[in-house]
């Protein structure tokens, strides 16, 4: 059985990525470590298939096949046989078959570094990316943006002022620590997946709050974090990656420019027309 | 070096849980777990220590050590001289050490099914542990309910008519396939601390939304998530811990009861007085 199993999730076929088309989203955590591992990879966000393949398997009917639960929500990857859900979770079984954590066995094997990894990751995509998301979306992802201005504002107003100086504040602090060892990396020394997802919440939030952003950078507070933003921005694969057509630009997704949610840290919020 | 590591976070000593005392909240999910795999472990919330010890952790000047990041928030799990984080990455590190993933190696082994049972649990928690936290705290956590209670009735209405029934039918829909295989489990015919998990939020939102529970108990649509409840509730060492005084009483934590907020699918949200 065991080795019908290794055969069936046989991992020499390229990774399939299965995400919507249009937005960068959570499918571009995915896509940064696939870009950076050099993988051999499809993504339906360019096949034309995105939205028909994604909405196969989110439908309220699907109940997954012999091995596999049904995915909830995209990002999803296929592997051969295996498809599994959730951005922190694909990144997991990505991470070590990229080359992007430590080797857990041999000589130098850091069997715990997944979990700090992983914590990392956790962390950064709790905070910066699914709150940002709640600042246009606070009440319902069911409802227009339009429909929930009022408490966009609101919420938006706690993230510039409290959440993004505690996320970023935290990140610093991680980057100073001696586990996140020489260079500009989070942790051992070495790019990690974290790294990719912190450069691409950074540089999301960068898109939809410019302002608090750009007084982030220019307050001095934040020096290691921007650091390693322009680390990750310039290894050649991902400035290649970047530069690419395959970089979808930001839209209607997590991350969403509205003028009137582009505070600073001391605006005083004005009423909703 | 390898074996220096190995005997750094050497597996013969006891878990030890760093939360807040006087709510189950998101210790729970671990607590549960460290219970059901029979694991010797401390547990600062009942050391009288829970509050100092968590305090300590996640100081704004907190840089970790030499080989743990710090942490942001709690709960956090210490073993040896790790030190580690976030609820799901926390039951990642305990699930196969409490024999509640099935193992991956050897004869029947499984290396794949640590994925799906992590993106299961990521998705329970994202939609009946984060998203009821937001219903009492969609503005901001660092504000009193009493100061967002317009938008938590509005949070709370989309919550009990849109997303509890994607939740739960999603849910419903794992257990229907083949992957969850024979019994009441999710995945692979056994328990996992995915199940744990799910029977954890189901108990949550049954205490702060127990009108549109009820509901969804009669309607007959999730017989299956149910009948799991039941299975964990009803296994000998869980049964023993929840009639301990180790189980702690919801209260201001991630699942809080407020009449106003009791709706049910078919409630006209009422003004906010």
């Amino acid at each position: 059985m065991s080795a019908t199993k290794q055969q069936k999730s046989a991992k020499d076929v390229p990774y399939e990525l299965i995400y919507w088309p249009g937005i960068p989203g959570r499918g571009e955590f995915i896509r940064l470590a696939l870009e950076e591992g050099g993988a051999d990879y499809t993504d339906t966000a360019h096949t034309g298939k995105g939205m028909d393949e994604t909405l196969v398997q989110i439908d309220g009917k699907n109940i997954g096949d012999d091995n596999n639960p049904p995915p909830l929500a995209p990002p999803i990857l296929r592997h051969g046989d295996l498809l599994i859900s959730q951005t922190p979770n694909i990144l997991l079984y990505l991470g070590p078959r990229l080359g992007l954590v430590p080797p857990a066995e041999g000589e130098d094997g850091d069997p715990d570094a997944i979990y700090r990894i992983n914590a990392l990751t956790l962390t950064a995509l709790d905070g910066l990316s699914n709150e940002v998301h709640d600042c246009h979306h606070p009440i319902a992802s069911s409802l227009y943006y339009e429909d929930q201005k009022e408490e966009s504002l609101r919420k938006s107003r706690d993230f510039v002022k409290n959440r993004l100086p505690k996320f970023l504040g935290y990140f610093e602090r991680v980057l100073t620590g001696k586990a996140s060892g020489d260079g500009p990396w989070l942790y051992g020394g070495r790019l990690t997946y974290a790294d990719l997802v912190l450069f691409q919440v950074v540089d999301g939030v960068k898109f939809a709050f410019p302002k608090a952003m750009s007084a982030a950078q220019t307050s001095g507070k934040y020096v290691l974090v921007f650091r390693l933003y322009d680390a990750v921005k310039t290894r050649p694969k991902i400035k290649e990656y970047l530069a690419s057509k395959r970089r979808q630009s930001y839209s209607q997704g997590i991350y969403r420019y509205y003028p009137e949610l582009d505070l600073t840290e001391t605006d005083t919020p004005q009423p909703v027309q």
